[in-house]
C-alpha cells in the first residue's frame, strides 16, 4: 500500500500525479519533452537510458515500464534492452551509446562522479554537446522519478504483461491522467 | 569549466537551461510549482528541504543558493538554516519539520529507504498526506537538479555574497532566463 491516500489500483507515478496534478503536470511535460521531444538521441536510446538508470536505482516500476517502451521502439532489436540491463559493458549497443550509458551510470551515483575523461571518451566516439546534455538530464530526471515512485511506495505491478501494455501506451507519449474524482 | 559549451560566466542551472531551453522550461516550471506554488508547507520550509537534500548530495551550488533563499524567507529566524545544515537532528526546527527532513534525507539515499515507521512518525507529529507528498517530491526533485548541475560541471561561484543576491531573486520566483543568443 502506498504511503499516502492515492487512487486504489492505479500503478506507479500515475497514482501520484492523480493525487497532486499541480506538480504532476510538469513531471509529465518534462518526461514528454525528455523522451519524445526533439533530440539527437533516438527515442529508443532515451528510453534505454531511463530503464538503465532506474535499474541502478532499484526502481522496479520505472525499470520495467521504460524497458517495455524501449523494446517497442527498438523493434527487431528488442534483445538489446535486456542485454544492457544484464551487463551494459558487454551488450551489443554501439560504443558511443555505451559511453553515454556509462555517463548516465555515473550521474546515477552523483553528479560529481562524471569526469572530464568520461566526457572526452564519449566525444571521441562522436557524442555531441546536446547528446551529452540530454544523457545527463535524462539520468538525473530518473533519479527523481525513481525516488518519487518508491519514496511514496506507489503500487508496483509484478506481472510482465502489465508492463508490456504500459510500454505500448508510453510509446505514444506521456499525458497527464484525468484529475482524481 | 562546464563539460559542454554553455554561456560563459553564467552560474549553475541557469547556464544549462540557456543551452537547452526546451527542457529548461519544464525544470523552471517544476521548481516554481514545488517551491512557490500552493502547498501546506511554507516556502521557507520547502527551500530548507531543498538546501538540506542538496547538502547531502554534495551540490554546493544548489545548497548555497537554496539556503540563501531559505534565510530570506525565515526572516528573523535565519539561523535555523545553518543549524539544519550543520546538524539537523539537533537543530531547533519543530519536531514535525525534523520528521519531514528525516524523510527527505531517506529519499536522498533512495526511494525505498523511506519506511512505514518514518511515515507514521511524521503523521504522529501532525504531517498530512500532502505534506508527506510534497516533502518526498521536493527531495526527489533536488536529486535531479543536483545531478544536472554537477553532472555537467556548471559554474559554481564560491563567494557567499553571490548566493546572498541569488537568494533574494529566488524568493521572487523561478523564471526561465532569456534564450541563448
Amino acid at each position: 500500500m502506498a504511503h499516502i491516500q492515492v487512487p486504489e489500483g492505479v500503478p506507479g507515478i500515475r497514482s501520484l500525479v492523480m493525487f497532486r496534478p499541480e506538480t504532476g503536470k510538469y513531471l509529465y511535460d518534462l518526461a514528454q519533452e525528455l523522451l519524445r521531444g526533439d533530440s539527437p538521441l533516438s527515442q529508443a536510446d532515451r528510453e534505454l537510458i531511463a530503464a538503465y538508470v532506474s535499474k541502478r536505482n532499484d526502481c522496479f516500476f520505472c525499470m520495467s515500464s521504460h524497458a517495455a517502451a524501449a523494446r517497442c521502439l527498438y523493434e527487431g532489436d528488442e534483445a538489446l534492452v535486456d542485454e544492457v540491463l544484464r551487463d551494459m559493458e558487454r551488450s551489443s549497443v554501439s560504443d558511443k551509446l555505451k559511453a553515454l550509458l556509462h555517463i548516465a551510470g555515473k550521474v546515477q551515483v552523483l553528479g560529481k562522479e562524471v569526469t572530464e575523461g568520461d566526457i572526452s571518451a564519449a566525444r571521441d566516439l562522436g557524442a555531441t554537446d546536446k547528446e551529452l546534455h540530454d544523457t545527463v538530464l535524462i539520468a538525473a530526471a530518473f533519479c527523481m522519478f525513481n525516488r518519487y515512485v518508491d519514496g511514496l511506495a506507489s503500487l508496483t505491478p509484478t506481472d510482465p504483461e502489465v508492463y508490456k501494455e504500459m510500454g505500448k501506451h508510453m510509446v505514444k507519449g506521456y499525458n497527464l491522467p484525468p484529475k482524481q474524482a
